[in-house]
C-alpha cells in the first residue's frame, strides 16, 4: 500500500509551535492510519506567536500560503492548517490541488455524526465572533448552540489544570442552558484535556456526551477525502493569482 | 494495534444484496485502513428487495436495528447503514453505543469539505423529496443545489452503460444550471460510475470537480468517529425503549 | 350530508390504549362537525405500550402502517395517528390517498395562527431531541421559541396534578425567558389539563395566552383537509412500495 | 349544539364584491359544517375595489378594522377577512378578541399538511412581491417553490376559460421547473376553477397533485380555531389603541 | 451645488408632534450635509397621538400616505417617516417615485456595519413582537440577538432620566446574556440620551459599544440614497391604485 | 463645520490603480457632501495588480492593513477599503477605532432600503463563489437573487462597450428567470456604466429598475456612519494582536 503523508502547518512563528508539537503527536497517534504519516512544519520571523484575532491571521496567512505551495510541491498528499481559525484555508483550496483541512469544518462535521446541536469553548472573548463568521461561513450556524470562551489565552494553555476547571464550567453552562449535546474544544492548542473533558462531563451528567477534538478530527477527515480522493472543487475554488511578491 | 471491526448491514433482503457486495467492497478498498475490517449482513425473508419509498424503509427498519444491536453485542466497532435514505440510522443511534453512519451524511459531510453548494443524483423520483427531508433533518438544506434523479430504478443500476449517461446528464444540468459545484452520488448502489462520472465531468467542464461517492465516505467518517472515540450523544438519543415484540 | 368517518389509530398496545380513551374523547367532543364521526384502533401484541423514543416509534410503525391501510379500505375518510410524535405519519402518506394527520404539525398549524413564537411542552427529557427533528422536518423551527418537559413520563401522565403544576412552570419559564407567546401540548396523552393550564396561564400573567391541544387540533385539521377534498401530493409522496412481510 | 357565527368581510366596495359573493358560497358549502353559519358585510364607499397593491390594502384597512369590531360587538364568533392578502389581518388580531384569518395563512397552512414546497399562482406581478412579504412574515418563505401569476387582473377574473388557462400553463411551469408539489390559488377570487385545475393538472401528470384554495381553507382553518377555542395571543398582539377617528 | 429637500413625516397628532420636533432637530443636525434642508409635517385631527399597536398604525396609515403623495408633488427629494415601526413605508414606495424610508431598516443598516448582532431596545411590551414582524420582513432576523423594551410609553419619554435608567439596565442584558454587541434606540422619539448610553455603555464595559440611533441613521441613509439617485424598484413595488376616496 | 476626511485605499498596485482613480473620483462627486473630502492611496510592489481570487485579496491584506493604520494616525475619519470582494476589511475593523467599509456591504445596504431581492454581476466566473461567501458572512444571502458575472476580467473592463452589453444580458437573464428586483455592479472597477444600464434596464423593461453602484453607495453609508459616530464595535472586533514582521 502505498505511504501517504501529511503536512501539519503549524502557523504560528516556530519557537511558540515546538511547544505544542508534542501534544498534537499524542492527539494525532490515535487517529492515524497505518498507511499515512505526518510531518509538521511552523512559520518564520515575521508573523505572530500565536493567533486570537483576524490581524493575527491576516499576518500569518502569506507564508501559510508559501508553506502550502511548497508541500504540494514536495508531494504530500494532503495539509492541516493546524489552527481552530482556519486561517488562510480558503486561499490554500484556490492555491493547491490536494485536500486542505484547517481544524473548524472537521470538528463540526465530526460533532454533526453524534449530535444536532453543540457548543463550540474556544480561549478568549476576542476568538467567539471569529469563530461565528465561521459558523455562517460553512452555512452550520443552527446546528451552534453557543460559542463560548475558557478566557484563557493561548500562551496560557499549558495551565492544564485550570484549562480543565474552565472547560467543565463553561461546557456545563452550554449544557444546562443552551441546549448544546456536544462540545467541540474551540482551540487545537487544548491538548491533554479532552479525556479529562469527556469523563467529567459523562459522569457529572451520568450519561455519554460527546467532546470533539479539533486536531484528531481534522486528521481523520484529511486522511478521509485524502484515501476518497476528493480534492477542492474548481467551481468553488478558482485557480490561484499567479504573483511573486518581492518581500518574499 | 488493536484491529477494528465494522459492520456494514445492507438492509434489503440477502439475496438482492448479494448482487452488490463485490462492487461495495470495490468502493471500500481504497479506503480501508489496514487496522479496519468489514463485514456485511442483510436482512432476512418479510422485508423489501430494494428501497425507493418512505414505506420500504419502514418496513425494513425492524431487521436492522436487531442486526445493529447483535452487531454490537458481537464486539463491533462501528455500523454502516449501507443505503442512502440512512432507514433506521435514527434510531440505532439510541439502540446501540458504537458510532452509526448511513450513506447521506458521510457523502455530505465529505462534500462540504470541497465545495459550499452540490447537488445530488439518485435514482428515481420518489427518492428525491424523501433526500429533501434528510437534508432539512440534518440542517444542510442551504448546501444542496438541487436533487435530482437518474430514471433508473435499484434493480436496473447493474445497467451500468446507462446509468453513467444518465449521470453525466443530470450532473450537467446541475452544474450548468443550477449552481452545483460538486455532485454526489445518491444511492449506494450506484457502482463502478464513480471513476467514469469524475473524469467525464473534469473532462467536459475543463476543470476539476468532485465525484462524492456515498460508499466511500460512510467508511471514511465512521473509520473518523471510532479513532476519534465519538459516539451518539445521550443527550441528542435517549435510550432505547425495552421491548420484545412477539414477532420477531 | 354524507357522514364521514375518521379512524384514530392509538399508536400502542391496546391495553396501554384503553385508558386514554375516554380522554380522546372529551378532547374531541367540541371539535368534531356533526357530519363527522370518530372510530379508535390501537395496535395488538408485539408493539410498545407508549412511545417516548425513535425506537419505540420504529417497533410500532409497521402495525401503524397495517392499520391505516386497513382503514382505508373500510372506507375511512381520514386518519390521525394519535402521537405527538407522529410515527410512521410520512410512510402512511405514502401508503394511502386519504389525508393523514399526526398530532404535531396540526398543532403548530393551529398556534402559527394565534403567535408566531411558542414553546412546545412534551412528557420526558428523551423526547425533546424528537421533536426538535420533527420542527426541523417540517422546516417551522423558526417558530419554536424552546422545547421543554414535565419530567413525566407517559404512564404517569394520570396523574393529572402532578401534571398541571409541572405544565404551569415549564409553561412560566417559556414565556418569562425564552419569548414564548403560545404553549403546546406535546403529548396527546396529557388530558384534562388544557382548560386548567389555559385558565392558569391568563390568570397568571393578566391577558389571554393560548394552549394549544394537539388532539382538537388533529381533528380540526384532518376535518378540513377532508372537506377541502386534500390528500397527500404524489409529488412528495411516491406510490408504497409493494410488500408481503412474512411475519405479518 | 350551540350555532356558531362567521362573518365574511369582503374588503372592497360592495358594488364590487357582489359579484363575488355566489361563488364563495359554492367553495364555503363543502366545508362549513352543520353548527356554523356564514354571513358576508363589504366595505362602503371611499375604499378601493378591488385590491392588486399595498397601497390599496391600505386605503380599505380602516374600513375593515370598524367592519371587525361591529363583528365582534354583534356576537360573531370569527371573522375571515376575504382577500389572499390579508389586508389589516395583523391589526384585527389586535382589535378583537375571536379568531381572525384572512386567505393567505390557511391556505399555506392546509398545503404544508399535503406537500413540502408550493408555488402560488395569483392574478398579476404587482401581487408577487406582496406575497413574499406575507410568506417571510408568516416565516414560510423555505416551503414556497415560487410566485407566479396568471396576468389577469382581479375585475378579468369572471373570464373563466382565460383563468383556467393561465392557471394550468403557470402551474405547470411551477411543477416541471421549479419544484412545486402542490399549487394554491393566490387570489380568494379565483373562483369555479379549482376543480378544473385539479382534474387537469393529476390527469397531465398522471398523479394526484393538490390544489389549495384559500377560502375552503380559510373557513376550514377558522372553524377549527374557533372550536378549539384559540384566539389571538396577547403576547403576540397588544391591546388596540382606543382613538375616534373624526372622519369616520 | 443644486439644493435637496427632504420631507419628515411625523406619523402622529400635530400637536402630539411638536414635542418631538426640537430633539429630532438635534439627532439630524450632525448627519445632515450642507447640501440637504429638512422640513416637518405632522397628521391631522383623526390620526392618534402616537403609536405602539399595528392598530395605531393603521389609523394613521392613509394621512401618511397623503402626506408623502404631496412632498412629492411639492418636489421633495426623499421622504423619512419619522417613527421606528415604519408605518405605510412600504405603500409609500408604490406610491411614490422618490426614497422613502422609514425608522427601523436604517438603523438596522448602520448597526449591520459595524457589528453582526444587536439588540433593539423598545418603548413598551406591545412594540416588540410587531418588530420581530419587520425584522422577519426585512430578513434580518438572524442579526436581532433580542428586542426588549425599556416599559416606558412614547408619552413618558419626555421623562430623560427613567429613559436612561431603563436603556442602560436592558442594553446591559441584551449584552451580557444576550450576545448584542451593539444597541438600536427602537424608537425615534428617544431623544437626548443616545449619548448618555453611548457613554455609559463604553464605561461600563471598557470597550466601545455602537449606540444606533434611528433618526440620524434614517437622514443618513436617505441622503444616501437620494445622491445614488436610488429609488423603489418597480419589480418590488408596482404603481399605486388610482383612487379617490370620500372622506378624505 | 470640521471638514471631513476620507481614505480610499485602491487595493492593488500603485500602476493599476491609476487607470480607475479618474472613474472613482466621476462616481464619488455626485455623493460627497461639501464637508467631506476623498484621498486614495493604493499599495506598493509585491501586491496583485487587480484581484479576482481569494488568494490575490491574501496577497495584498497586509498593505492594505498597513495603510490603514498609517490612515487613521494621519486622522483620517473613515476609510474605504475600494474593493467589491472586501479584502482585510474585518481584519481593518479590528486594527482601527474608525469606520472602514468595502464594497460589497455598503452596495447590499442599498439594494435592501429599495428592494427585496437583487443579483449581483461581478467580473469573471473565480469571482462568483467568493462573492457567495460574503453574502452568507453578512448574513443576507436571502436577498440575493443569483450572482453571476460579464466574463470580461478586471483588466479588460476599459472596454466599456463590451462590458456595458455583458451587463444588460447578464441582468436581464437575473430579471427575468431569477427574481432580481434590482442590480449591483459586482466590481468596483465597473466605471461609466452605472448610468447607461440604468436607462437601458428601465427602457428594456418599461419600468424603474435600481442599478447600485458599489462605489458611490460606499462613499454614502461611510460618510453615514462617520456623521453618526458609529466604529466598529469591540465586541465584534477585538483589539488587533501588536506585532511587527520583519519583511515589512
Amino acid at each position: 500500500m502505498k505511504q501517504k503523508r501529511i503536512m501539519v502547518i503549524v502557523p504560528i512563528t516556530e519557537q511558540s509551535a515546538q511547544a505544542f508539537i508534542p501534544g498534537f503527536e499524542q492527539e494525532i497517534a490515535p487517529v492515524l492510519s497505518a498507511d499515512f504519516s505526518v510531518e509538521y512544519v511552523a512559520l518564520e520571523a515575521g508573523t505572530t506567536p500565536f493567533i486570537q484575532t483576524r490581524t493575527a491571521e491576516l499576518w500569518n496567512s502569506q507564508q501559510i500560503l508559501l508553506k502550502a505551495v511548497q508541500a504540494e510541491k514536495a508531494g504530500y498528499d494532503g495539509i492541516f492548517v493546524n489552527c481552530f481559525g482556519e486561517p488562510a484555508v480558503e486561499s490554500l483550496k484556490e492555491s493547491v490541488s490536494i485536500p486542505v483541512v484547517g481544524g473548524f469544518a472537521p470538528a463540526v462535521m465530526n460533532a454533526m455524526m453524534v449530535a444536532h446541536r453543540f457548543s463550540i469553548i474556544t480561549v478568549v472573548e476576542s476568538v467567539v465572533p471569529m469563530l461565528g463568521d465561521l459558523a455562517r461561513q460553512l452555512d452550520v450556524a443552527n446546528h451552534v448552540a453557543s460559542i463560548r470562551h475558557a478566557n484563557l489565552p493561548v500562551n496560557q494553555l499549558h495551565d492544564t489544570e485550570k484549562l480543565k476547571q474552565s472547560l467543565l464550567e463553561q461546557s456545563s453552562i452550554a449544557i444546562e442552558q443552551q441546549g448544546a449535546q456536544a462540545i467541540i474544544l474551540g482551540c487545537t492548542g487544548m491538548l491533554e484535556v479532552h479525556d479529562y473533558l469527556s469523563h467529567a462531563l459523562s459522569s457529572k451528567y451520568q450519561r455519554y456526551i460527546p467532546v470533539v477534538g479539533p486536531v484528531g478530527s481534522a486528521i481523520g477527515v484529511l486522511q478521509n477525502l485524502i484515501n476518497n480522493q476528493l480534492k477542492p472543487s474548481r467551481l468553488a475554488y478558482g485557480e490561484p493569482t499567479e504573483v511573486m511578491p518581492l518581500y518574499l
